[in-house]
This record gives structure tokens, C-alpha cells and sequence, in this order.
């Protein structure tokens, strides 16, 4: 299966002012095509931080999203870091400036210099479409380059998407057991052991004063997962 | 300023199951008392994983948090995993096995094997109290083992703040400005750079149809921050 990083540009996210929305839908978007979403990494806007970071990331697995820092002001500096990352010379994009240039016409705005700083591309770098405000992303070899805000991010992902070959998609079900997991812990164990093609996970909960587990099974053949569905109900009394 | 790191374990979070809430939180926290959160990861439940992040971070930074996986379920890894990395023998603490034990009283549950395996604990840890559920965490040198709910992850790190010692608060003001990004780069550009000692990130956002941005200035000198903030208010024509 393959497996992906995620690096999210992200001051605001390290200072607990902005809480991040896009590692949730990433994770699930690709899970869908059957890529597993193997680490992420969230760095503050360093250029050496997201440089090293990006390079580690895309030597590591097979891509590599991030997100954020790709806007008109200065403390926008993914495209440099990538480009610093890759050593490819960062230079205006005709095509991201020519979008970005309609873009201005329709809105009246003007394309100064700050607005053509979202125009500039490694060179080499393929556009990723954004069809919610204009600007565009890019692709570096295995590196998708996106925007943070988690719409434009949202966007940015579906245009990539098709071009990623995937896998099986990768299927959960979920069984919610109002026992706490002290109690079906070994249960639980014993069956996830005997089924290794399969990922067994637990998550405790408390519901109106009483404990309960969500047990999260996963894997890529559904009939597989139905089966231990069933055992691990009967196992554990649910049946 | 001390610099901290986090650690999730997260198989939930990658999958994009469940949002992460504790990046966030601890960020928010640190910088109340003058640490700066300058790098998270997110890894899988795989023993190899999290041993190996965690080394990495507990060498790179002042303290490291981490977060998951420290269950009674056989997914329940984070024990061993920074047992491994350090090179600790883990064994069952007897104070953390006291506390489950008065717990498990209290609630007429049994102590089984399970339960048990909350009291495990590297060898020279200290217990991180968690006054929510019980199950202590724990700290090993600079690494702190915490729990991944919420709740609990908050409870753990109020009881954890008290014995870091950090710098100066770092303090934040933000100006709101319904223009562009791309109109109010420039101005903001150059105050940004005529004040080194502060750190300034600008936040598009939209707004019933009109663009607007957050302007977000950080340090720990509040006269300097009021004058900055006065003096890009007055460049964008906001005073």
C-alpha cells in the first residue's frame, strides 16, 4: 500500500490559535483511494524548518502534501522553502500568473507584486487547480504544495487526487460496546491477534455517567472485516 | 525560550477518524507560560514509530508531550514504545498500581491483567496525575507520556505545567482588517521587518462575500506589541 506524509506550515496551529482541519480530511480522502496517511509533521514558518522537513518527508514516502503559507504576505514562504528544499530555482509561473491575472480582472483588483508572489512556482512545478479563490498550488516530483485554508485545501485535494494512483480502498466498521476497556480488553486482544491482516484499534468513551469503548476495525477486504465484526461481537456478548 | 515538541500517537488522527483537540490546547498553554511549541508529529500505533520520534524530539528540544496510546488495550503501546527508546526497563509502578487499585475499590471493577497494564511504567518515571479517570501518566527525563482524550490530556498537563519552567508569556494581539491579503502585504511587509523582535502572520478569511484579513502579532513585551499594533493600524488606514 502506499503511504503518505503530511507537512502543515503552521504558526498558528503551534500557538494554539488556529486548531487544524485538514489532517482529518486528508487522512480520510486517502484512505478512500487506499493510501494511508503515515505521519504528519507540523513546523513553524522557518524556511530551514519546512526545507529539511519537506526534504526528509519526500525521500521517506511515496508523497507528500502540505499545507499553508502559499498567500501574498511576507510570512508566506513554502514556495521558497520547497524550491530552497529541491534546489530549483523559484520563478513566476506563466500560466499561475495568467489565472491569477483573470482573476484580478474579474474583481477589479490589481496584480501588484504582493499578489505575484502566489504566481511563483520551483521550476519544473506543475499547477494544482484552485477553484475557490484562484491561486494556485503546485507539484514539485512527489510534493503537493496546497493552501491552509481548509476550503481552498478541500479544493486543492480533488484536483490532485485523480492523479495518484492508489490502492483497494481501505474499509472500517465500528463497534460500539457499552463495556469500559478494562473489561474487553483481553477479549479484544486475543482476536486481533489472530487476524493480523487486519488493523484493531480502541477508543474509550463516557456516556452519560457509563464507560464504552468504539472498537475501529480496518482493512482492505470487506468480507474479512465483517467476519471479525461478528466474532468480536459474539466474543464480547453484543450478538 | 525553551522550546517544547509533541508527540501524537495516532493511528485515529491519521486516518482522520477522529480531529486531533490536544495540539492546540498545549499550545495555547506553553505559551502562557513561555515555551514555545515549535514542532509536532503524528505517527502510527507501531512500536518502531513512536521510539524513534520520541528519541529524535527528546534530543532536539526542551521537553517533548506526548499524547495516545496509553490504554489498557493491546493497541496501547506508548509504554513500551518509550520504554525502548530510552533504553528503561518497564515495570508495574507501585504508587500508579495503588492508584488503580483504590480506583477499581471505588468503582467495583476488577484490577485484571488488562487494567494492570496503566500501572506499567519505564523504570525511574514519575507519575503525571491524572484527577479525571485515574490511570496516571508519566515522565521520563524530558518526555512526558499523556493521555490522547481530551479531557484526560488536559487534566495530565495542568498537573504536568507546574514543574516546567518557562519565560516570559508570550503575549498576541490581533488586528482584523476587511481588506485582502494582497492589498495590505506591502505595508505589513515592512513594519514586519522594522520589528524583529516580534513575529507577525497574516490570516485571510471571507466574510459575507467581502476578503478580510487577521493580522496576528506575537511577543512578550506588551508595550511593544500595543505600538506595533498602533503603527499598522495607522499604515492601513484602520486608526
Amino acid at each position: 500500500m502506499q503511504a503518505a506524509a503530511m507537512l502543515v506550515i503552521g504558526d498558528e496551529i503551534l500557538s494554539g490559535r488556529t486548531r487544524d482541519a485538514n489532517v482529518s480530511r486528508l487522512g480520510m480522502r486517502l484512505g478512500e483511494i487506499g493510501v494511508s496517511l503515515a505521519e504528519v509533521r507540523i513546523v513553524p514558518d522557518i524556511h530551514r524548518r519546512i526545507a529539511e522537513a519537506a526534504k526528509e518527508l519526500a525521500a521517506e514516502y511515496d508523497c507528500v502534501f502540505t499545507s499553508g503559507g502559499i498567500g501574498p504576505t511576507h510570512d508566506d514562504i513554502t514556495a521558497e522553502a520547497i524550491a530552497m528544499a529541491f534546489g530549483a530555482d523559484l520563478e513566476i509561473n506563466p500560466e499561475a500568473r495568467a489565472i491569477l491575472q483573470r482573476r484580478c480582472d474579474e474583481t477589479g483588483a490589481e496584480l501588484n507584486e504582493a499578489r505575484l508572489r502566489m504566481a511563483r512556482v520551483p521550476k519544473g512545478g506543475e499547477l494544482i487547480e484552485n477553484p475557490v479563490s484562484g491561486a494556485p498550488g503546485f507539484r514539485v516530483g512527489n510534493v503537493y504544495v496546497m493552501a491552509g485554508i481548509p476550503e481552498v485545501f478541500e479544493a486543492m485535494l480533488e484536483s490532485a487526487l485523480p492523479g495518484l494512483s492508489g490502492g483497494d480502498p481501505i474499509l472500517s466498521r465500528t463497534l460500539t460496546v457499552m463495556r469500559p476497556e478494562g473489561e474487553i480488553a483481553e477479549p479484544l486482544g486475543k482476536i486481533a491477534a489472530s487476524r493480523p491482516e487486519l488493523s484493531f484499534g480502541s477508543y474509550p468513551f463516557a456516556r452519560d455517567g457509563r464507560f464504552g469503548s468504539n472498537i475501529v476495525m480496518r482493512g482492505t477486504d470487506g468480507k474479512q472485516l465483517e467476519t471479525a465484526c461478528a466474532e468480536l461481537q459474539k466474543a464480547l456478548g453484543q450478538a
